[in-house]
């Protein structure tokens, strides 16, 4: 396994506490000293437990990130948020930092109660394990994901160095809006906070917002992006900086896509000749999300009935002689295919994958 | 095979033209004299040709309904309306009737040419084979549909009788609005246009619009009610008949959900205490349109963290003490599931099933 160093500033763990038989399911990022972090989070108004807190305190600085998978803590009892405020708040206490500078994230069933018990008597266990790579952690946050996603990525100026670290997981229940997943981003450039933010806009609206699995938006989605500030940047260092920032996000989410459950072919899907970005956008996430199409990608068809359907059953009407379709070879793993409305000069990239009978097998037992 | 006599005033014919093979795949109804129609057409904006030949024709009174299955006559070519127009001229000829009092309805796959010189050719064959029942007919207008669909009823009034027959298809592309089929409803019974006219409507609401296979809407959903207008009837008999006509609606619709492609299960889902019946009607189509909610039914599994995170995702905020959900046992065939909001007094019933890895087999091969 490749091992993958964090920025300075970071250490990580990941434990088994119990919540998935034999599998690590708790995880831990520490700050070593409290720093700003930006969050984006699901668009799903019914959300976790986890979500909510995270909201709140991540108007303060910092200090560690806590995560589960195997249990969304959503929507399981009415003491659902006063139990995940006693769980950051027992390790708040053990990091010896304010309870208010911890955030959650959960990934998992929804409606089952989280296993407090057991993530709280792992605590010590937990801290005991942080080290400076993120291998066991990323390990920690998977669910359906067959496999880790991380991507790190060390940038060598004149006289100095800095690392992006990404890790994310998938693996369904994922659409734009931020695609349905947890990602943490992590570096120790010394960027201001306002341009950062700027930029990880700009970047999780070509990565994480430009994925579709299944059309579906979980309750639980948190990406978060900080910087240990160590090393710091020119003007043009930082340029190069935000161009590998970017596409370390892209390819996070290529990776999310890429281990989609059953999926079977990765699709990039080019919307191009739209009157506006959002038309482009808009017809490329109606076609990602088309069972139809998705079941006829399975079946290397190429069936352009499929996306003239969705996209009138969405009121975007066609004109017959203008719509170009181009199917890239569907017997292989990657394709590409562009649908060319010649309208306008907006276009967007989509990243997408066919639905298979073992996306249904997947996800009829999931419990 | 039971044999469905049609209601005074109709005859009807099936046979194979060579669209599919070896099978019924034309289909006329003749109307004795010119009837007015009500019809009520897909919402998809991208239209075949022969809905929108249809939508033009029936404001005329109507003396025939050719239909076509194994292609939707849609998006295929550039001389596509003027084909449907030929088709439809040379059986106006033949059958010495006006061409502007001919309706088409066609169902199959999107975006190939219609055999213009198959369907022609077969014309006097068609004509010829018309008879009082529906039999073949019903099988004409069949695609993935395992079995023709049916229902007739004579309603014995104390001197005189009317019957109502229907003829339905589905079994894809099935979401509310109006669902994705083609439905043909015949009587004998005189009424009021303006009354069959509200009546239907207000049936269509609980039948073809109630019911949600895929949440996939065709380009060709077409549902024609006509009345030969032979046997006239009281006020009180107009109720009685207004009772089995809404129930043959309702039955027929369901006999589209039970034969859904690859379905294991029969799923009446019944929205309760919403706060408005749009309200309801919605929840009812996001639940029941969910991909992970079907997938769950065809595994057996109750999960109530999919209803949960699709009315998120539709932006329903729910009140976790307040929800209550209801699942019967999942293990039959015919599963009844109540959502009970719990803040408000509008219900809505819809009825819909599991999504099986045998759809996805049915729609990776379609074409």
């Amino acid at each position: 396994m490749k091992h993958y160093k964090l920025p300075q500033g970071f250490l990580a763990a990941g434990v088994s506490c119990g919540i998935k038989k034999n599998d690590y399911d708790l995880g831990l990022i520490l700050f070593k000293q409290p720093y700003r972090v930006i969050g984006f989070f699901t668009t799903n108004c019914n959300v976790s437990y986890s979500v909510s807190l995270s909201k709140k305190n991540i108007k303060n600085p910092v200090s560690a990130i806590l995560v589960n998978s195997g249990n969304a803590n959503c929507f399981s009892h009415k003491e659902g948020y006063r139990d995940t405020e006693e769980i950051t708040k027992k390790l708040a206490e053990q990091l010896e930092v304010g309870e208010e500078t911890v955030l959650f994230a959960s990934t998992g069933i929804i409606g089952k109660k989280l296993m407090k018990k057991n993530i709280i008597k792992n605590i010590p266990k937990l801290i005991k394990n942080l080290e400076d790579n993120s291998d066991k952690f990323s390990k920690s946050i998977l669910t359906t994901d067959t496999h880790p996603k991380v991507i790190s990525k060390t940038i060598n100026f004149s006289k100095k160095k800095v690392t992006i670290t990404g890790v994310a997981k998938g693996s369904g229940m994922i659409k734009p809006n931020l695609a349905t997943m947890l990602a943490f981003v992590l570096t120790d450039a010394d960027i201001n906070l306002g341009i950062l933010k700027k930029q990880a806009k700009d970047s999780v609206e070509k990565s994480f917002n430009a994925i579709n699995i299944d059309a579906a938006e979980s309750t639980n989605d948190s990406l978060f992006v900080a910087s240990s500030k160590k090393v710091s940047l020119s003007k043009q260092e930082q340029k190069k900086f935000f161009i590998e920032f970017q596409k370390i996000m892209v390819d996070l989410a290529r990776l999310i896509v890429k281990d989609a459950e059953g999926a079977t072919k990765f699709v990039q899907l080019d919307i191009r000749g739209a009157k506006s970005k959002k038309e482009a956008k808009m017809i490329a996430e109606k076609i990602s999300g088309y069972i139809l199409f998705k079941c006829a990608l399975y079946g290397n068809n190429p069936n352009v009935g499929r996306i003239v359907a969705v996209l009138g059953q969405a009121q975007i009407k066609l004109n017959e002689k203008d719509l170009k379709i181009k199917f890239g070879s569907l017997t292989k793993k990657d394709v590409n295919i562009i649908v060319d409305l010649n309208r306008g000069k907006c276009n967007w990239r989509i990243y997408t994958c066919d639905l298979s009978p073992e996306y249904v097998k997947i996800n009829a037992k999931y419990n």
